[in-house]
């Protein structure tokens, strides 16, 4: 049972799953709030909501709702019915992961319910493309999506008090992104997974998100390229979502001091998604981060011919209120996927 | 892409997936807390905590060193060491699934959480045994857990208040499991998995979640004997986890009027792990519940040769305080794993 015993049979190197049969993600499908769709992103969102409510009386119905609309939409993209998925894999940041699993009420189809904060987009491609490289399944659909009035209803104060954020803070995405991932079709494909370990620098502060998860980062990137033998310039873009723009300037600083500088390569989808005057503060988060521009920005680029290769490295942080209330540092964690042409 | 399209060529029929190279359950470790230990259960328990607080200050933190405590067991349990492990798949019911997370700062291995609830010990079996049969990893770790004072702050009401409960209430159990799954070595064997459907029959109490997972759990069983061609007949025991004893009766009338009557050989986790002097209401509940007695009481029965297949249905009901609190129904999930000598 000792590590490395089967290495020679293994389809993984240490933390990295390289799939001979890399599923391919036929279609994705971005829906996002006003502000989301008034920055640089805006133009490749598949919906934009005209309010946060989107029809629904509270915030959280909304949310429940851009899930099945992201699903559907995602479904729809590929030319399917939700009768031809077999299996949901999702996530999001609210207390027992209710807008995925409220959402899941609409299809007839299996659930697995992941979590991974921030990072849950890349971590379903990640669960997704080992289900559909084994051939467990033909066809499945992942998603993961935030509501900044839930994230903050819960994390942390009544929006109506009107707290003002300290300058470190990020501003959570509105938004839900849906991939669905196949044995066989047209699209960009998954050609290796990097699974992230569990990091805790001991940073307290739950304002700042960036720094408790710029280690996580660090530790899977690297990992990754010691794994796959890459280095950053065999990526057309590096994506970490979402670090904002102090947790890029602690993870360039990390991954340089390992010997692996990026450079305008590198970007995070915290730091994408609004634009300066956008009052967002070190940028978006939340998992509809990553999730909106991975479905929306990332897979129009593929479509366009404009990347060959990228690195998807989902960034979550472990937190809760009730820990941070305990005086409790925060963990973080980061997965990671390689979709390549 | 249509379902079915490639059905001779997979190895899973519909919701269920069988394991060609069956991943074997290699140890299993459970901790739990007196009250537990006062039940029936009691003298399958690894390791009883003196008190709930388990030498911490808060009962959050305790929690999590029954978690790490729970992964430590199971590792020694199998004659290996953390650094064996490549993976572990984890998941409670605390928000952020924190118990989890945070212990996994204990061990450099990868982390991916999950959620089910309390199905999250089948579904960690299931999604582990597809991991390990796929030969993306060799030897895995899975645990889940819960804690009586940590569910009763984040579900209910402060424990100070001293609060009534209603009959038809469960008690969550303060324990965690944890499972060592390998690709070879000595134990029984996961030989298929049934991923769930998420269920929503209308029940809208909190405090009466058997009648919320039943119809989940009836979905889940009913679809395992039609994709496998089984009976109840043909399992040592079918366990569903925890539907509590109004849950169970919900259950054996649901699987009566589809055709699959239930006996003796079927029984519920909740029922049986406190007896009935222990004013547990309806039953156990909470993640720890179907995890100590999996790792405890069920393979101490495939130790001695008492069983021979065994079908665990964890059930979870997937809802939240606030989902309550704003009048929506309760979402449920079940996922079932056969084990097999």
């Amino acid at each position: 049972m000792k590590r490395g015993v089967k290495e020679s049979k293994k389809t993984h190197s240490n933390q990295t799953i390289r799939f001979k049969n890399a599923p391919v993600i036929i279609s994705g499908y971005s829906i996002a709030g006003k502000k989301e769709s008034e920055g640089p992103m805006g133009g490749n969102f598949h919906h934009i909501m005209k309010d946060e409510y989107f029809g629904e009386k509270t915030h959280e119905a909304a949310e429940q709702k851009m899930f099945e609309y992201a699903v559907r939409g995602a479904i729809k993209n590929a030319g399917l019915q939700p009768t031809d998925v077999e299996i949901m894999l999702s996530g999001d940041l609210l207390n027992q992961i209710t807008s995925s699993s409220y959402a899941a009420r609409s299809f007839d189809m299996l659930f697995v319910g992941l979590y991974g904060a921030c990072s849950t987009m890349a971590l379903g491609l990640a669960v997704g493309a080992c289900m559909v490289n084994a051939g467990y399944f033909d066809t499945l659909v992942t998603s993961a999506g935030s509501h900044f009035a839930t994230a903050e209803r819960q994390y942390r104060t009544p929006l109506e008090l009107g707290n003002q954020k300290p300058p470190v803070a990020q501003w959570t995405v509105t938004g839900v992104g849906a991939s669905v991932i196949a044995s066989k079709g047209d699209g960009p494909k998954i050609t290796a997974a990097t699974f992230g370990k569990v990091r805790d620098w001991g940073t307290r502060d739950p304002n700042n998100m960036g720094a408790a998860m710029a280690p996580a980062a660090a530790s899977t990137i690297i990992a990754h390229f010691r794994d796959t033998g890459t280095t950053p310039d065999d990526y057309c873009q590096i994506f970490t979502g979402d670090l904002g723009k102090l947790g890029e300037s602690v993870l360039r600083d990390l991954l340089a001091s390992e010997g692996y500088p990026v450079g305008a390569n590198y970007t995070d989808c915290g730091r994408m998604i609004y634009d300066h005057a956008q009052h967002s503060f070190m940028g978006g988060s939340g998992c509809g981060c990553s999730a909106v521009i991975f479905n929306g920005f990332i897979l129009d680029k593929f479509k366009k011919g404009e990347y060959k290769k990228i690195l998807l490295v989902g960034t979550g942080a472990l937190l809760s209120p009730t820990a941070s209330f305990q005086g409790n540092t925060i963990p973080a964690i980061a997965h990671a996927v390689v979709v390549e042409k």
